[in-house]
Parts: structure tokens; C-alpha cells; sequence
């Protein structure tokens, strides 16, 4: 066999585990951004942190950015003097993607934040990195479009992009991988690229929109896209329904999808979510594993298949179907699905979210339920379950006290016994959230050594010093 | 600005053009595959083509491969040798992917044709890279599902992973990227990797499945894929609809999209293709421009859809609109579209095509069909048109005598000047074939040097000695 470049020994290569920025780079930055550049400490730790549990690591300084030529000039300062560099949107990942676990320079795109175009004819729109989910559809309202992926926070398009985030009307529109026609980015080296141009669809080179899409700010850093768009329905009607058990809802929602039924979003929540929710919202909700259900199209098409649905769920088991079709009653019918997380927060005051993101193929989503529901059983601390099950993709939601290390080591514990159960049943650790700083610990086993060889490598090969975001995703 | 490493000059660069086996690793070779490796001429030239212009360049040898094992093996041997490797699946690329232009081994995986399963419930199958996409949709025909992707050709679904392939149902279920679950690669050195697990979505590190997909062999070589199958329609009807003039067909698709319409497939076809099919099939089609639509879904959604679109395409100046349902009558109005290309080739007895494949943002397509019409009226040639219109794709079928240089550079000028003029629209040169030989020159001016210069570096990481179908995509 021959040595090949990629099983270079990784163990000879150590790093500082602080690569503090020069002071000549300092004053550099300073000179330029003037007070968009920022050593405070109250500004560091805002940027330290992200809504996962771990406790902040702050970068060594901020500096706000206005548009792609200031981040490039900033990316190839920080190359000069081999500083790290973490961009920033609005901060809401969750598995502590944005921790300067190296120190160095946090790049906040949140100022970037202009549409720099919306193209109905083409179905696209370019936005900056900084522009949110909920901006961009403010500004589309009036269009007859509108962006679909939805994480549930009102995250920045460039996050999204760096994660693959989704969300829960994936099963219908696809994640932000399928939403994304081309990229701005800065290399490593400060150069500025486009991955694409506009057509919807190329074969003209290696896809580097899709490389740098869920590269979570390793290989270059976002700061422009082209994104899809799509018609904003005729006609939505939305529906719940109960189940005895999560693996009828289950069943329901894979059967629609093999019927060809084109749910808009189909989220499960469990029996103890639905009991935060009564609790939270004064709600008398029957506390059973409940359906959250989304139909859009025409008033015939939805009404076709809302009908062959009501009767899937009731072959399973569903009971308590209601429907509801006006903007408001939808509203009030989702309202209990919208305050899942926070409704769940409440069941134990003063705790964190431990929040597990497991993914796997349709035909196991029931067993793996079920293994996962009997650990649960053992663990000794409250876990409500969501659920985008058109994706295979749930979320269970460890309430832990942050300042309880029984707690703590027992939440991370079961997170590490999901990530191993979701790669047992040929899935991933994380179906939307992205790997960060805690995940890299499951990716050996859910990839391979080679994989992650073959993806090192190509870390190496955009980024040789080792400046963006370093210590998240790959091991250098 | 820092020296990088991506900066590296190219020009000293230099190659051997030929690098022939050595006797050694033949010898190796018909040692372990007997009568399943041959130096002989009609093998190799037979491997030495594919569908495109290009005069064939024979490999140096041909083996005939069982398993992802045997690939391994012998890529390792080709790493060992430095000798380069080109996948061959059944030979369809139109842009001369397969030549030999360094010599080297072909390594033909038309005999990995086992469908390794088929899991209706997680509407996918995994198969070997050599099965062909007929293959798998007669395998799949009872189950209730179908794998969607038709570029025309009985294409292997390797091959049509390697080159990004898409066609003509693309603007309902998505090109072959939309349509990968994972990949098992055996990577430069021999090693084999999985790209993925299998569930729907992740962002469990960097997206090697992308980047393998549309990479043309010169990453990678592909062994066995899994794949989204899609629910069979429960009702399926097509219609034929002529127009005055090109813009009319192109406006109808493009507002039928816009408007949600969930259209199967919407194939234009001009004139000139009409007039070739009169001619090839003895019927009276009106010799105009002519729209091919499909609509499936259930019986309810397909009449009012249809109807929808029939009242768009009388806006537009569409008349003539003919509708069929049965299986049989569907048939016989899409067999116009189907005979297209080989229609198109009796205009010039002797002739052969030269494929153009432009892919533009909608909104630029009916203004990028005005230039390319006005182009052919000056060129001298035959130049029948056929699109993938919601997509913005089209190809024009220049009809040269391969025997006359005089005629095939005229060609070759018209086909710079259409990629030039796609990417100046902000689109692609190549919009489902892929670069092979033919596209490389108008990468620059699509992508850019410094894109180039990532993708490059990719290719350096991945394949330090240039083994993996060299002198294509992009040049080392």
C-alpha cells in the first residue's frame, strides 16, 4: 500500500491551546473599525457563547464587519499573523460552535444584514451572511414568496448556511442544502469567491456551495447567498391529533410520505411536552404523544389529502383529529407546537436544555424511539421529545441544572448513548444542529477513520494555518 | 498578504502526457482478474470514447470489476505505479470524461450491477455503481416506487452521480445531487470510505457526498450509492401545447412554477425539431415551437393543475393544447420528444451532434434564447433546440459533418459563444453534463481563477499524484 498524504499522523501536531492576537494586529483593527472593534469584556462574552450548556470561552476581541471587502481584509490580516477567527451571526447554534476555544478574533456579521436583492421571476433571493430567516420573509411578504427553512430561532441565513440547518417544514421544502444556489466566501487566505452563479442547477466543477454549506466556518467564511424561494401557498390548513403511543404517529406520518402526501410539516411532540405545555399555556390539551400537522397547495389538493391523512392517523391509532383552515385558528392550533422548548424549560426552573439531535432512516425511527424511551426511563431526569418526523429527525430535550455535575454528567451521558443508538441504526449524530465543539467526539464512529481522514485533509488543504474557527468540526 | 498555499504557480507544473503501465502492474493485473482485464484494441477502444466530438484516446488496458473490494485493490496497484485510472460505467458522457488523455487503466464497473437493496419504507435503494437507472426502475416497479432521474441515456447510476446528471423531470423531484443519500468511495489510495450514513439529512461534518457527486471520477471513484426513490403517482396526464415563438412556451413554464404548479416535466422543443420528427416518423405536427408538459399526482390535483396551465399557456399564445391520461395515448404524445435527438440527427445524413448545454437563471432565459437565435440564423448549420425549460436548461443539437473541419470549428466557435454567453447571463456552461475535456476552458470565466484555485487545491489534497481521471475538470 502506498503512505498517502491523508494518514499523516495527526498526533505530532500540537497547537496552542491560546493563540491570543498580536498586539500589532490589535492596533491594525482598531485603526480601521475604530468603535466597531472592541476588546470589552461584556462584548467578549456575548460573542463566547452560543445556546449550548457549555460556559462561555470569549474570543480576545470583536470586531463588527459591513460587508465582504472588510471581511476579506480582516481574514487575510488574521492569516498574516495566524490569529483564529470565528464568525458570528446572531449566536443561537447550540452545540458551542462559536467558543474561542483558541482565543482570536470574533467576526460579527450581524451588521451585514442588507438584501441586496429579491428575484421573483428566478425564485431566488441574495442576501448578506447577517440577514435573518425573519427579516428576509418580512421583506417577501408582499412578493407571493417566501423562505422556507425554519430552525425555529430567527437565525442569520449565513448561520443556517454554515450549519445545514432545517427545520420543520423540511419534510415539504428540503434543509437550507437544498435552498442554496450560490455562495460569496472568503478563504483562508482572504481571497473572495463565488461557489456558483445563478442557474438552478450546474455541473461545471467540484460544488464547493455544498462544502462550504454545514462547514460551520472551518473552510471559509460566508458572506453572501443566493437562496431559494418559494410560491407562498394558495391555501394552508392545519391539523392535531392524538396518539396512544409516539409509534402510531409515527407510522402516520411515514405512511403520508410514501402515499406521495405533501405535508407541509408534520411534528410529533410527546405525552410530558404536551403536559409542559398544559402547564405553561393554561391549556387542557390531552396529555397523549400528539401530531402537529401542516397542508398546503390548493383548497382541492389539501382538502384531498388532509381527508386520505385523517384517515392514515385513525388506522393508527390517532383520536381527537381537529382541523383548522383560517390564518388565526391555525395559529392557536400550532400555538402549543411554538412553545414546546419554552413550555419544557419550565418543567424544572432554574434548568438548561441538554438538547440531543438524532437522525435516522424512516424504517428505524420507531425502534429507535422505543430504545431511547426506555432509557429515559432509567435516566431519572425529565426529557420532553419533539419530533420532525417526515425527516426521521428528533430532539430529545435533557432537562438538566447547569450547576448540578451529577446532572450534568448523567444528561451527557444519555446524549452520547443517542449519538451511538442513531449511528447504530445507520443514522447521524446531528440531523440539523452541526457537529461545533460537541459533536466532534461522534464523528469517528459515525464516519469512519477514513472519512474523517478524507475530510481533514481537505481542511488542511483550505486552511494550512489552521485560523478558522479551529478545534470545531475536524481535529486539525 | 500571506504566500498561500493555494497560490502555488501552475505552469511548472509539467505532466508526461502518456503515462503507460508499467509491465509490472499489468502483469499484476491479468494475474489476479484473468480474462477480466484485456490490452486488447477493440476493448480499449471501445473504452477509449464516449458520446461526445472527440476522436477516441484508448486506455492501456481494461479491467472488468465485481466489487467495491476489487476497485480497491486496484487503485491501490494504480497509486503504487502512479498510473492513472479512469472509471467507466456505459460510456454516456457527452463532454469526453472518458478519454484516455494520459493513457492509464480503465476500470469498467458496468458488471457491478447488483441492487443491494431496495426499503420502500425509507423510500431509498442502495445499488451498485454499475446498475443502470432502467435497471433499477424495473426492479422497483411493484414496489410503488420510482427512482426519478432521466437524462435520456440508459445512464449507470454512477455515471450519473460522477457527472451531476439531471433531465427531464428535474423541475419535480431534482437533479441526481437532490437525489444521494451516501456514497461508498474508494478514495486515490485505495481506501474505502462511506460518505454518509442513512438518514435523510445531517450535518455531521463536511459534505463529501456533494463533493464526490459531479467530481467526474477525478476524486474518487464510486462503488455503490444509495438513493431517494420517489412514490409512484397515483395519476399521471400529458399534454402538448404549440406557440408562435420560443418566448411564449418559456413565459407559460416559468409562471406555472412561480404559481406553485407542480409540474412533472415541461420539455420545449422548436420548430426545426418538429420539422425533424415529421420527417423521422411520418407525422403532421405543426412545425412551431411546442411545449411537452406532465403533471402527476392524484386525479383531483392533476385536472386542476392542468387546467391552470392550459389557461397560462393561452395567455401566452399557446394553442393546439392536446390532453391525454391512459398510459397508451400519454405515450404516443410524448414520443415526439423522445424521438427528438435522433430525429434531429437525419436532417444531415452522416452528421453528428455537437451538444451544447446552457443553464441560465430563468428570468434570462427567454433573453439568452433571443441571442443563441439570432447566432444560429448566421452559423450555416442546423441547430434544432430542445430545453428543460423550469430549470433554465436547453441544449442545441449542432448537426456538423464530422469530416469537415470547417464545419466542426464553426461549431466549436458557436459552442464558446453559447457557454460565454449562458455565464454572462449569470449561468452555467454546463447545466447537467458535466466539464470532462470539452468544458474545462470556459470554467475560468464561469467560476473564476481564485474558485479555481479551491478546487484545485481539492484535487491536490485528494489526489496527490494525479491518478484519478487526469487532465479532467480541472487541470493540476
Amino acid at each position: 500500500m502506498p503512505t498517502h498524504s491523508l494518514d499523516r499522523p495527526q498526533a505530532t501536531q500540537t497547537l496552542p491551546t491560546h493563540r491570543p492576537p498580536p498586539p500589532e494586529l490589535v492596533s491594525r483593527l482598531a485603526a480601521r473599525f475604530g468603535d466597531r472593534f472592541t476588546t470589552g469584556e461584556s462584548d467578549r462574552l456575548q460573542h463566547g457563547r452560543d445556546e449550548s450548556h457549555y460556559a462561555p470561552q470569549p474570543p480576545d476581541a470583536v470586531v463588527y464587519v459591513a460587508d465582504t471587502e472588510e471581511v476579506a481584509w480582516v481574514v487575510s490580516l488574521c492569516a498574516e499573523y495566524a490569529t483564529p477567527l470565528i464568525a458570528y451571526g446572531v449566536g443561537s447554534s447550540v452545540e458551542g460552535h462559536l467558543l474561542a476555544v483558541q482565543g482570536g478574533i470574533c467576526l460579527d456579521l450581524s451588521r451585514m444584514d442588507k438584501i441586496v436583492a429579491v428575484r421573483v421571476d428566478d425564485m431566488t433571493a441574495t442576501v448578506q451572511a447577517g440577514v435573518t430567516r425573519m427579516a428576509l420573509n418580512a421583506e417577501l411578504s408582499a412578493t407571493g414568496m417566501f423562505f422556507s427553512v425554519d430552525p425555529g430561532a430567527n437565525a442569520s441565513i449565513g448561520g443556517m448556511i454554515a450549519t445545514a440547518a432545517s427545520g420543520t417544514n423540511t419534510v415539504r421544502y428540503g434543509t437550507m442544502r437544498d435552498n442554496i444556489v450560490s455562495l460569496t466566501v472568503v478563504t483562508a487566505s482572504g481571497q473572495v469567491i463565488r461557489t456558483a452563479r445563478r442557474a438552478r442547477k450546474s455541473s461545471a466543477g467540484y460544488n464547493l456551495t455544498q462544502l462550504f454549506c454545514g462547514s460551520e466556518g472551518t473552510l471559509g467564511i460566508i458572506t453572501e447567498a443566493t437562496v431559494k424561494l418559494h410560491p407562498q401557498p394558495e391555501y394552508v390548513a392545519a391539523a392535531v391529533v392524538n396518539f396512544s403511543d409516539l409509534g402510531g404517529a409515527v407510522r402516520s406520518v411515514i405512511q403520508a410520505v410514501q402515499a406521495g402526501v405533501l405535508l407541509a410539516r408534520a411534528e410529533l411532540i410527546d405525552a410530558l411536552s404536551i403536559q409542559a405545555i398544559n402547564a405553561h399555556s393554561k391549556t387542557q390539551l390531552p396529555a397523549a404523544p400528539t401530531l402537529f400537522l401542516e397542508f398546503c397547495g390548493s383548497r382541492a389538493m389539501v382538502d384531498e389529502q388532509s381527508s386520505f391523512v385523517q384517515d392514515i392517523t385513525a388506522q393508527n391509532g390517532g383520536s381527537g383529529f381537529r382541523w383548522a383552515t383560517l390564518q388565526e385558528e391555525r395559529s392557536r392550533l400550532w400555538t402549543p407546537r411554538h412553545h414546546a422548548y419554552f413550555a419544557a424549560l419550565q418543567l424544572k426552573p432554574g434548568c438548561r436544555s441538554f438538547t440531543t439531535d438524532a437522525c435516522v432512516p424512516l424504517s428505524n425511527l420507531d425502534a429507535c424511539f422505543a430504545e431511547t424511551l426506555a432509557d429515559i426511563e432509567t435516566l431519572g431526569l425529565p426529557v420532553p421529545i419533539v419530533g420532525h418526523v417526515g425527516d426521521g429527525n428528533f430532539h430529545c430535550l435533557v432537562l438538566v441544572d447547569p450547576g448540578n455535575p451529577d446532572e450534568v454528567a448523567r444528561a451527557e451521558a444519555f446524549s452520547s448513548r443517542l449519538a451511538e443508538r442513531a449511528v447504530r441504526f445507520d443514522g447521524t449524530s446531528t440531523g440539523e444542529h452541526g457537529v461545533g465543539l460537541h459533536k466532534m467526539k461522534y464523528l469517528r464512529q459515525e464516519h469512519g477513520e477514513e472519512t474523517l481522514g478524507i475530510m481533514r485533509a481537505i481542511k488542511h488543504a483550505l486552511d494550512p494555518a489552521n485560523i478558522l474557527n479551529p478545534g470545531k468540526v475536524v481535529s486539525f
